[in-house]
């Protein structure tokens, strides 16, 4: 099965306590694809400006991401220059260049159209429904979002979230979005918006999962050295999402693993600056942390 | 086998967002002896006041706390005056009034020194030195601080860190203490200053053990009604010990257990002001919390 993403492409200019990378490979679509491509073929909608060299677009092809939907537009391709602290969970947006991102309207290729997964990163929620109306056989759809939407266009961000299946949300948009800072009373208020599963993600101390049928709560996997947080989430969403299509399904099980999945393709990510690690290494390392995952969280019953 | 702790045994006046309650049952003997007392008979080597009542001393004592060691001193019980942020995971000391804590000397009662588990909770580092010095026969010792004793007597801190077995500590504390901003990296200089085992409480976020022989990452029980977080880490040090006592085995799977047992434990702290709950509630309903985290947490191999 297809997984499908629209969500941005970007160059990034990040610093942290550990070094700095300059103009590297970003945006939530590429990390997404990366991530999910380990376990799916996936399908990217964005777009990139003239300045986006060919190695990017070769890098995601041969990971097994297909391009059609990635539109190049006449300009320069979306710009973020950040600065995390010595607490990697905080970071500072230095600078953004919007750049062909501002007048982005994504357009599905002939064929996309009944991709079952579908990841809507995080975009103005009008460019989401957008998207999410031309899909004609949605399965799972997930959602993520920021501040800023939250902030600005909450009207349209809510028709969004009528409509999809899944949420995934960093811990403080979920406190901000439900207007309640405890995990557990966020993720009922954001369920009550309309999504069936809440995912929200914690960072460094993992993910929390709500649904009807059940809660979730699993720690990330413990790093000796996290270099750069950036992309860790999109990963997280993309590994989740791919490992679903892969196995067909969505119960409790099947939801679980893909979580946990994503929670160790992430830990990936964030030991080199840039996705680098995603694009380098092979999916039996991801298996192998896998293992090593259940070992460092087992307990008795 | 027996669990001696000895720490502060206090009146707390806790403002949280969803609440307050003034001059409770407070210290860090307190909440480690009657989450213990669920798992083990307990001893305490601790001070308090003329103006200490009857009630708290009947309370531990029903609770199954031996107060033999439970000095009464001229003057009153140590006071702390605190208030909760909407993130319950900041907090303001108002006042402090140290009182009979100010010139406190533990002195173990005969009978006291053979005690196998001690947990030598927060307090001046020479405090918990003579206290060490006291046990014949210790089989496992942890021990607990914070950043004023880090900060200004770090001499007399390090040479207890040299002979307990065990630390238990928060993880602002372990990155203080180490200098080192990220969890595995401080557990591993912590471990180097001497303990076998070090244990970091990260709040909300769950425990994070590190030895030798093993890493183990568990989340914290996710609670819809957090009122006040005072005691937590105490409650969760007091089941974590009493439990290995119980057992009587400090191996990987006892330590685990342990570990889960403390968080269930201390998340029923957390659940009122004060240590009510620790005083009102059956083991009974920690057995039940620890199944039910146990189908929170799981997930395919």
């Amino acid at each position: 099965m297809y997984v499908l993403v629209v969500g941005s492409m970007a160059f990034d200019s990040i610093e942290t306590p550990h070094g700095r990378a300059d103009r590297v490979l970003g945006g939530s679509a590429a990390y997404f694809a990366l991530a999910a491509a380990f376990f799916a073929p996936v399908r990217i909608v964005g777009v990139v400006g003239e300045d986006f060299p060919e190695e990017h677009l070769t890098a995601l092809s041969r990971s097994g991401v297909d391009l059609e939907g990635l539109q190049r537009a006449e300009g320069k391709t979306f710009f973020w220059h950040g600065r995390y602290h010595e607490d990697l969970n905080v970071r500072d947006t230095l600078e953004v260049q919007l750049n062909v991102l501002e007048d982005f309207v994504p357009r599905m290729p002939a064929g996309y159209e009944d991709t079952e997964y579908a990841f809507l990163g995080n975009m103005h929620p009008a460019a989401q429904l957008e998207v999410l109306s031309q899909l004609t056989q949605p399965r799972l759809v997930a959602l993520d979002t920021m501040d800023h939407w939250i902030h600005e266009n909450s009207g349209e961000l809510r028709k969004v979230l009528e409509r999809v299946e899944t949420v995934v949300i960093n811990d403080s948009e979920a406190y901000m979005l439900s207007g309640d800072h405890n995990i557990v009373r966020a993720a009922r208020a954001i369920q009550r918006m309309g999504p069936r599963v809440v995912l929200i993600k914690r960072g460094e101390y993992g993910v929390f999962q709500f649904s009807d049928a059940s809660t979730f709560v699993v720690p990330a996997y413990p790093l000796e050295e996290v270099l750069d947080p950036t992309g860790a989430g999109d990963s997280f969403a993309g590994a989740f999402m791919g490992c679903l299509a892969a196995g067909g399904g969505a119960g409790e099980d099947a939801l679980r693993r893909a979580i946990v999945y994503g929670n160790v393709t992430a830990s990936f990510t964030v030991e080199d600056f840039g996705p680098g690690r995603l694009i380098s290494m092979a999916r039996t390392e991801i298996d192998e942390r896998y293992r090593r995952f259940v070992e460092l969280t087992r307990f008795g019953e």
